[in-house]
């Protein structure tokens, strides 16, 4: 099953896609509306089973444009992040041995952009980074998982494009402001269920390319700890609940440690493709604000 | 003004502290109920202010044991955190120079917990270590605000004890996974609005006690980013909003840098007092999953 998040004016819905990409949806107010994907994941499998099938009877959407995707979880409880969890990418960011223990982040739900919405570059920086991963989403609420029973708590996976703000993420030891700048975490377009997947999504073929060209090139089998060890570890911190994300890491690649860098620019266009997830879009845009110094400032 | 956020049974309510500590209280359902605080902070400034003529009028709650105290926000759309934010703080952590940019972490809700309540060890860790710190919470929304601008969109304070899990802290260079443990950042109990107290919070004496004994005693004047520096500096990044948190740092005095370190255990009282503020208190008690090792696990 895949599923996407949309909004209808300001009607939130729920569409399934097909194999051939059109989208079957309801919205919230329509009969028979099984609730979002959120409100699904929160219900438990049977509710999403039970969307999937009311959906396939749902109409198709012809109008693309008279909808608006969204971020397939809009506002996660918990957006955890994980850094350095591809070798080659700990490796140019200069650190030579493997990490013993993920390195864990978080980004709030501000920083999150729907796929073919403008990724921004803020006022203050023009240090954009891409960052192609890997989604795991939050299922089924556990803490003190074990590893080998953790995938019974992924519901699905979806891609992400963990959009770093590099002067601001290493100005100190602390990466978090740069990496929740406002619309900056491209996330989706499609949540895929985890029985249309390898288990733990593993040995998927990930790419980045901005502009075309090929950024990235992994396998999400490269992790250096795999999603059913990403569970296990964070529910050991936190009760883990439905429609929490996991943003797994990325491999090498990334335009800051290029010689000379590489970073996004207004016009870009940033692509992730996941093997059998499908092409997370983003074009790059400024920030409105930056003309407008005081527009975002409400005082 | 002083407000508490509490609920009676299931019902969200909001109340306001007199001079002698007692609460007024109106609950959702209520006549005249003004929405809860976090509502009344998304409403606007106007909104408090309303809130409190109505709650002037409200019942006294004469059986406090009837309800129960939540945190002032219970789920933030950000726990903005800044570390090492006080000298003295930041050289016991055995960084000699001062900070140039503040450090930015995050937490995530399911670590808050109410005044009174237990602040939890988890199954995994011995290590819990307090840190006590003043709290800003955000009124007005804004990005890009300008220094000088930004405690125009400061609602009001509170208190937090910003309960750090130091074995996981400290395994990466990233703090997240040790901060975010649940239950174990308190917060409250009473939210303070910014007209009671001196410009930006400071220059009030902040005491944290464990057990009696005082662990940490600074003054919020020492902070090396003040309030209106962190507000302006995270609205680089982030569109602030009614009900965000900021979490301003913590002074000299950890558990976790004394010789012989200190941590606390269950049956341990932890108390953070900050003139004008109040006094946050927490107990300390095992996490009921540590001895029922599946009982979290919704699987």
């Amino acid at each position: 099953m895949r599923f996407r998040t949309l909004s209808k004016n300001t009607r939130l819905g729920i569409a399934i896609v097909d194999q051939g990409g059109a989208m079957r949806a309801l919205f919230d107010g329509d009969d028979n509306f099984p609730g979002t994907l959120a409100d699904c994941l929160a219900a438990g499998q049977d509710a999403l089973s039970h969307a999937s099938r009311t959906l396939r009877e749902a109409p198709i959407i012809e109008d693309e444009s008279a909808v608006q995707l969204l971020p397939p979880i809009p506002r996660p409880g918990k957006i955890i992040c994980v850094g350095l969890n591809y070798l080659d990418h700990s490796q140019e960011a200069g650190i030579r041995a493997a990490p013993e223990f993920p390195n864990i982040f978080a980004r709030f739900a501000n920083s999150l952009v729907a796929h073919d919405q403008p990724i921004l570059l803020p006022r203050v920086s023009d240090k954009l980074d891409f960052e192609g991963e890997l989604v795991a989403v939050v299922g089924r609420p556990g803490r003190y998982i074990e590893p080998a029973r953790a995938l019974d708590h992924v519901a699905g996976y979806s891609i992400f494009n963990d959009g770093s703000v590099r002067d601001y993420q290493l100005r100190t030891a602390q990466w978090v402001l740069g990496k929740t700048f406002d619309r900056t975490g491209g996330f989706g377009p499609d949540f895929v269920s985890w029985d249309e997947l390898p288990d733990g999504a593993k040995g998927l073929r990930l790419e980045t390319r901005l502009n075309g060209a090929v950024m990235q090139q992994a396998s999400t089998g490269d992790m250096i700890f795999d999603v059913a060890t990403l569970v296990s570890i964070c529910s050991e911190a936190m009760l883990l609940e439905p429609g929490d994300i996991i943003v797994t890491g990325t491999p090498a690649g990334i335009g800051h440690a290029r010689k000379p860098p590489v970073y996004m620019t207004a016009g870009d266009i940033c692509e992730v493709s996941i093997e059998q997830l499908g092409t997370l879009r983003n074009p790059i845009a400024t920030d409105a604000a930056r003309a407008a110094p005081d527009s975002h400032d409400a005082g």
